[in-house]
């Protein structure tokens, strides 16, 4: 029933080609694991794709993850590993034969092993290292000494490339008797100069329908864009999207080729770097779905004590008018009103400015107008809800004083909300501090200080 | 000097490969279309990508468009009014001569005309489908017919099939025989039964690296997938990023292959939704940098609203404790310390939740789980806080009573706040409403209510 419930569709979805774990599928899964049924289990487990694979371990509990692995973990698929949450691989390393965990390391590309050891320290990723031919080793320790996070990490150093002044029919011979040295997937052969330069790419279907004595150099694409092997990824991954790039080479500071770097990759970057700004926007730190309790109370611990300062400051200002709440009550009831409709319209100038940020759509060009503009809906927006609030303010408390009080506190904060929620992101980007991360603190502190401050301090002088 | 602090690092992201929009750009293309000047404008604007002019386009004030789109209309490559955001192609295919509008149209795959006619009414419309050739035209007007954000929206209808019982040698001879009837870019060739129902796809890297006799059959890749015409477009991303897919067959009822779609388009819709939850999670409509005042106020104001009332529902709940504020006037000081730990806390949870709805991470397999850790750590973090908060209340009130108080809501709180922080979106996301639309203010309604009756009840029970 419950399942019922919280799975909703998941019998269209696996119509719809692709298969969602489900209750009832993780719980035939589970029964077999206690039935200790490894041919159940295995029946169940091997139509899985290793990113399935991955999800299921991610969902269930740490004792029944040890358990099935007991049973599962000599026939699990190297992929799994780096489908794996990385808080989760570690502990599933642990759990594996040193035997299988070297069988499925070898099956997995060079970037998926960097992937996969970046994370790991001492014996596990010596073990990892080991397991590999010499070859790769050398290719996946060349690749740990670019930085974290950089298209040097990302890329596969597999590369396809052919020399400038070839022919199609070279290269398709050169192709079919070199299969094994090839990329699992592969859309550009990459021209290269005598000193391994990039000069070009032809895309793969352009080679396959052009005649054996096409010249390579006259069938490369128009837009041709190298990557050089200390970008930030996130940088990487907004040029794929930006200009719809499918591969493309990196190389090194002589601009001679070290990889290609694939969409698919760039897409899982694209998707990570957007998870972060959602959790950051939100205060939450890297959070797992699968994080135990102990891990998630830490990790949200932080922003919850940031929380608590900003709302004490609010509070120091609200103390200065004791007096004032004293003599009029009903300034109590209505304060929190003004601190929350600015925090609302700061969240929304500073979602939207952090989001243009992120997307380049905030730049030197529009940066102005944009400003301008936040001014112009704050100011607008605030003496909208200043003429409601005031009829409000007039019928609850018949008081025409409040309602003034509460119409100007209103206007004035609704405007520094606007002006917060897009200057605040400007200063922290330019300060080098995503804005994803600190922007919304700063807003509703900002918002709440002078929603309390306008507010009781016009009341003070306006109303005693 | 203001463009040297907003656009950080411009010099640098030119260097690395993609070309950035900053201001002294901009400024230059501005004053060109002051000065009238179409060839210095041509000069600069010749070298950008699609992408790039049609941000130019979107960074500009309207009147600066229409200047700049009168001298250079003539030479704007086809391929910008695709890139170009939706609310700015109305205005700019109004702007451009008829000529130049077919011509650009002309150049277009079907999938970017069909995106580019979806949003357009009437006369637009017309002059676009028109300006196709009649086999084009036909297949837009098909495209049409399937429901919006829909995999057959989606996909180009340019299809590279083959029989299943074909060779290598066979298939790339076709293909150089007919090397205008490809697509620009194509990755896979789909193997097809008599009844031109799809039974496998080869990389066309495969069929390159292999001998002209090897069967296309022996070449397929192990995990084949297709996607049904009629699936939404989000679950088609999800796809993509999930099982690293680079190009599908989009079939019909009867399996039959109608289209493909590749992962370009399949992570620009990733983007769109990511963009739609972070706006949407802030309580943002729809909206763009390049909104005029009176639109961003017009798709912010509901929200503002909907929270305007929810304020006000909580200031009815603080409205029936007026008597014991009028006695303790220190909690006046205090209570919005309560409600926003509570709508920090929610927040976080919450987005947690949006989150991993959105991946398909959390599911009828861990869902109780989550709820009970999400309990937890509500509890946890709320006794951490409660006791930091009765130690602030002793030092700042030096009442032992206030600071039982305190503690006591904060303890209940923080509980309802992880609570509701996860069943809220659960339930909505059970009815069919998309969690990230409406849980923010569901929760926070929730934790202000609750927060301000658990203190100011408790007060009045314990302190008067």
């Amino acid at each position: 029933m419950a399942d019922d419930i919280l799975t909703p569709e998941a019998s269209d979805e696996r119509e719809a080609g692709h298969y969602t774990l489900d209750g009832p599928f993780t719980r035939s899964v589970l029964e077999a694991v206690e039935a200790e049924d490894a041919e159940r289990l295995a029946e169940l487990l091997e139509p899985l794709h290793p990113a399935d694979m991955a999800d299921l371990l991610e969902q269930i509990e740490g004792w029944q993850r040890a358990a099935l692995l007991h049973l599962y973990g000599g026939r699990l698929d190297g992929a799994v590993l780096s489908e794996l949450d990385e808080s989760l691989r570690e502990e599933v390393i642990h759990l594996l034969p040193p035997d299988v965990l070297s069988e499925a390391v070898r099956e997995l590309d060079s970037d998926d092993v960097v992937d996969l050891v970046e994370d790991l320290e001492g014996e596990q990723k010596t073990m990892i290292l080991e397991a590999l031919s010499a070859s790769s080793r050398a290719a996946v320790e060349q690749a740990l000494t670019y930085p974290e996070f950089s298209a040097g990490r990302l890329m596969q150093r597999e590369i396809v490339r052919a020399p400038e002044h070839w022919r199609v029919g070279e290269a398709i011979d050169f192709l079919r008797t070199n299969p094994d040295s090839l990329p699992d997937q592969f859309y550009h052969v990459i021209l290269v100069d005598p000193r391994m330069r990039a000069v070009g790419q032809v895309a793969i279907g352009k080679i396959l329908s052009s005649r054996r004595g096409a010249l390579l150099r006259d069938l490369t694409e128009e837009d041709f864009r190298t990557v050089p092997v200390d970008q930030d990824e996130g940088e990487v991954a907004y040029a794929f999207n930006q200009y719809h790039l499918i591969s493309v080479p990196v190389v090194d500071e002589e601009k001679r080729v070290v990889g290609v770097i694939t969409i698919d990759d760039a897409m899982v970057v694209m998707d990570e770097e957007h998870e972060e700004d959602i959790l950051r926007l939100a205060g939450v730190g890297e959070t797992r779905i699968s994080d135990r309790v102990v891990d998630t109370t830490r990790r949200r611990l932080p922003w919850l004590a940031v929380n608590l300062a900003t709302a004490i400051l609010a509070s120091l200002v609200i103390a200065q008018f004791e007096e004032v709440i004293a003599q009029v009550v009903a300034l109590a009831v209505l304060m929190p009103i003004v601190a929350s409709m600015g925090g609302n319209a700061g969240t929304q100038a500073l979602t939207v400015a952090v989001r243009a940020l992120a997307t380049k759509d905030l730049t030197g060009s529009n940066v102005l107008r944009i400003v301008r503009r936040e001014a112009a809906v704050g100011l607008i927006n605030g003496v909208i809800f200043a003429v409601l609030m005031g009829a409000v303010g007039i019928l609850w408390f018949g008081d025409i004083g409040i309602a003034y009080v509460i119409s100007a506190a209103m206007v004035i904060n609704m405007l520094m909300a606007g002006l917060a929620g897009i200057l605040i992101p400007l200063l922290l980007d330019k300060a080098g501090v995503d804005p994803a991360l600190a922007s919304g603190t700063f807003v509703t502190t900002v918002t709440d200080v002078v929603g309390f401050f306008a507010f009781l301090g016009l009341a003070a002088l306006w109303l005693l």
